[in-house]
């Protein structure tokens, strides 16, 4: 099954709207011809059935079923600082999405090599990813923020670290806190400093096992972690 | 921390040799100087504390201790299909290795586009993600192996895929299995036959949650709900 995109796509539309690259990546490559059926999504939870059908001069897609999807994985959240090459932090966005999270924060931290994210490429990436794993809800991507301002307003959450301390299992951390958020640094870690003052927020320290992970490998093994507990 | 690898390196050695271009590295970039240490493994489970010392010319590493770690993780095995591009499967080698998997086998299947590996380019990746990752053994990056014959040596274990079919949870098929061994097959899954191959020879058939993911995502999330449960 192929999912395509569309975010004009709403309960009431009759018709979806394709650009002519991707119509001739239907007819070329999937081979689909006048009266085959596509599905679409908006992000927003809805499914749309399509017919293609045709007139003279060119192909049209009239909607004939939609089906409204319920989000599942609600309140998950990973937020991770930029990383010194953005395809690894891109790669993180793909994978997270590809497993269902529900908001991906890149978080400042006083290590973080960068300041900030190509939001068009990784917006790019997450419609990709959505439709790869045939799913009907964008993740929101949010801006940039802070790590102390991220901190204040997720509070009982969850940091992943390398330095020492007392920490749990995610697996056990899920069955206390309140938010499936989680937090993981830029190469460097979070310093002291972050987290002494993610601890005095009620932050649960987690440990993804005792190999020292690279930053997008923590991301990734926090998200599927955090959704196989879904 | 760094750590650093000789293959060479026994419980007997005085000394280990390190060439040119890691030296360089070590003192300008780590700007290490006589007088320090550095950790070594010879990926089979020793690690040696090593003095900088040095000759009028050169520098020297003389070994000052030497400890053994025992392995952890095993009996993890995981066997992927080669995958269409090379450096995805690298990706999947790269982050099993981090992970801390014990042994891995490339597996030829019906819709497997590729037939082979760079085992070459596999073995510095594995070597690498070693020592980033701070553990003392390499992974067993075993020859390709065709779907059947894996199987046959390889019973009582778990197969993640993507068709109809009655599947369990890796966590809960993990309480039932003998060997921590899952496959995953290519870009186009396993074919019937082969899920069918697999059923016969006592394979749990499992689920990764109800997203479609990409092989290499598939062979990540298994690999760390695998090693979460150690």
């Amino acid at each position: 099954m192929n999912l395509f995109f569309d975010p004009n796509l709403n309960s009431n539309s009759s018709e979806v709207f394709i650009n002519k690259s991707e119509i001739k990546h239907i007819e070329k490559v999937l081979r689909k011809k006048k009266g085959d059926f596509l599905n679409f999504t908006n992000g927003k939870g809805l499914e749309a059935l399509v017919e293609i059908c045709s007139t003279r001069n060119s192909l049209t897609f009239k909607v004939k079923d939609i089906i409204h999807h319920t989000i599942k994985n609600q309140n998950t959240h990973l937020a991770i600082s930029p990383l010194k090459k953005s395809n690894i932090f891109e790669l993180v966005v793909s994978k997270a999405t590809e497993l269902g999270i529900r908001e991906i924060t890149p978080l400042i931290c006083e290590n973080s090599l960068r300041k900030s994210i190509n939001y068009d490429r990784c917006n790019k990436i997450i419609i990709s990813s959505l439709k790869q794993s045939l799913q009907y809800h964008l993740p929101k991507l949010n801006k940039a923020t802070s790590f102390k301002n991220f901190i204040l307003e997720n509070k009982y959450s969850m940091i992943a670290h390398c330095n020492e301390g007392e920490k749990t299992t995610i697996l056990k951390a899920l069955q206390k806190v309140k938010n499936k958020t989680i937090i993981i640094g830029p190469e460097g870690d979070f310093n002291l400093d972050e987290i002494n003052f993610a601890r005095d927020n009620n932050y649960n320290e987690v440990t993804l096992g005792s190999n020292r992970l690279r930053a997008e490998t923590a991301a990734i093994v926090a998200c599927s972690l955090m959704l196989a507990c879904e």
